[in-house]
């Protein structure tokens, strides 16, 4: 499939600690990056839950501050206050612990101690000069994968826009994922952000960038989600589907760092700019008809994921078994509870333009497995409205 | 199969470069880590396949030296040597291009440029307190995976010994892959080496200490090695099945870096060094005794290997779908041509004790997956005499 004349690059700039307990090698892994003075970005699901003092516990004799009040999606404004907080307090590293918004703070900020200048400067990959602050991200969802990507997302409110920075340097220092930590999460967000995980190491799959050591790692990431998110949101408690489901979701983040991914992430950035429809549940939604759409494009990988999803292609032509991936995943979304569709957010038949246009000039359009036009990207958000 | 108990640690700390041409990226990988003075390490073989050359015509315009004497199984005089030339000519980066030895050779004089006193006191894992010259390794068998491992082994022929310097500091910086550089490589060559690269990632994917991300790396390494090592050693110019096989080693390395390896790579070391018998040829001779003594330890495993060689374990128990791993291994080595018994090495009966001895000390026993006595390995070099 991947194309024996392209040169791949394969690197992966964060140190993975990952188990049951692996939160009390916190104070171990502070040390080895010279931490004397730590700052923490958390939110408040986080704080009320318990987890926030869990990981500050660790820290009990170096010096740390806290800032818990990151909102989703987090705004360049937050990032700018943060800084202001971090240079006051002199940190030497930072640790960001939650969702998506939290870690990706972390990230931001981190990179913002040791650069001029403002964040918004540096969109797009590899526009940052020097390393950051030693980061270390605890993932209390099993989804974004932000723990071990080389990408912070941001939002711009005041231009009703969302941006990524990315590059080597915006990668975590450390990975430390405790699937413990994701127990307390609501069926309804173990759901969505599990589809994200999912889209992460789907999108990566099939799209034109991909290359052998993502594709073994997308394989196993999907097998992992697919054989326990349906658990992990019905039954919150279940430690092994807890495990299986952060795993899928840091390994699909090794995965799809150096690829890209594909429509469905192209199309979220305005839905959750403008519509704030959460990045997870617009992914879930969007996917079953990006994969539609898609299909021809990679009809080969499409049967691989249906196989991984449990479907039966024996005796089936090519295109048909690639189909069942399609109705493998609206099951499962059916199963987890995802909402039908976009119009739940208000996003409605006039959006259709300014969705399109704001996701078509996206890499992640670039690496996609068939390239779009405008009414294809309309086509696929109408269908999913 | 991994204990959910245990936190485990991946990080890859070599950046990979993949593909047919791609060694044309050398001076862009070069100036990335600033090299002004290159020191290029290399063997006779090498050289005289015009390999070498090809290398260094890629460094036209910038100051280079070479050493292209390496032996095999390098010897810590070599090491030392090498180590003057370097400080003699104030080299800034290091090229090794050949197989192991040379790839070997440069990761360990690259430590040494930094590093105070001689190669045989860093002996073991993280002994090295300095990083080292960067390091570019360019691999021309498919084998060792010596591109992207933590580890260099040298003899200290005086001593009649083999040792290893391990740890995230040996790592080089960047492995650049070009299938193209292995197809000169002879049949018998060819299949001992890709039997190498299977054996790591083999006893990497049985042993104790494997986890989520090594075991996803591992399947890919046997399914590329299980796909196409045949073709590599009969059809030695047929560019896809050297492309794999050398994607396969390189992967294998991404895989057992931090789980080490079993007893086959244990016994090779005395092997090795007393008896001259060659490293790939040694683990092939060894693999299908060591995974008959290993089944019970791991039998769901070695199932699964016999499944990605293509052996039909329908319906059948555990153990006996476990052992078809067995044979698929030895008929993979009579396919392509692998010493039938140390004994054409001159090993007998009589060097059983010293052997072992040799080998129940090292690492590699302590994941195996099943708990050697002295004996245990004693029968197992005598079943493969
Ligand atoms: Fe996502
Ligand atoms: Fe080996």
């Amino acid at each position: 499939m991947n194309s024996l004349n392209r040169v791949f690059e394969y690197e992966l700039p964060t140190e993975i600690c990952f188990g049951l307990k692996s939160l009390q090698k916190l104070p171990e892994k502070v040390e080895k990056y010279n931490g004397s003075r730590i700052f923490v970005i958390s939110d408040p699901g986080v704080k009320d839950a318990g987890i926030l003092e869990k990981v500050t516990d660790q820290l009990s004799n170096i010096p740390h501050e806290e800032f818990w009040d990151i909102e989703r999606e987090p705004d360049v404004k937050t990032i700018r206050k943060i800084q202001d907080k971090i240079n006051d307090f002199n940190a030497d590293l930072v640790i960001g612990v939650g969702g998506g918004s939290a870690q990706d703070a972390a990230k931001a900020v981190a990179i913002m101690a040791t650069n001029e200048g403002d964040i918004t400067e540096y969109a797009g990959l590899d526009k940052v000069p020097n390393a950051g602050l030693p980061t270390i991200c605890i993932p209390t969802t099993a989804g974004t994968g932000s723990e071990a990507t080389i990408w912070t997302v941001m939002s711009d409110k005041e231009n009703n826009k969302k941006f990524g920075v990315g590059g080597k340097l915006i990668a975590p220092t450390v990975a430390l994922c405790d699937p413990e930590l994701t127990v307390s999460l609501p069926a309804s967000i173990t759901a969505s952000t599990g589809v994200d995980a999912l889209t992460h190491a789907l999108e990566s799959f099939v799209n034109k960038a991909t290359q052998p050591i993502s594709e073994a790692l997308s394989r196993e990431s999907m097998r992992l989600i697919s054989k326990s998110l349906r658990q992990a949101v019905h039954q919150g408690d279940n430690i092994e589907a807890r495990y299986d489901m952060l795993l899928g979701s840091t390994i699909a983040a090794t995965a799809f760092n150096p690829t890209r991914l594909g429509l469905a992430h192209a199309l979220c950035m305005p839905l959750g700019g403008k519509f704030k429809v959460p990045h997870g549940t617009a992914n879930a939604i969007l996917l079953p008809q990006v994969m539609k759409y898609n299909l021809a494009g990679n009809a080969e990988r499409y049967k691989e994921i249906a196989e991984i999803f449990g479907e039966n292609t024996e005796n089936l032509p090519l295109h048909e078994a690639a189909e069942l991936s399609v109705k493998a995943i609206r099951k499962l979304n059916k199963d987890v509870g995802i909402p039908t569709g976009l119009s739940e957010f208000g996003v409605t038949e006039n959006d259709l333009d300014y969705i399109a246009e704001g996701a078509i000039g996206s890499d992640n359009v670039d690496v996609n497995p068939k390239k779009p036009i405008i009414e294809d990207l309309k086509q696929i958000v109408r269908n999913s409205l």
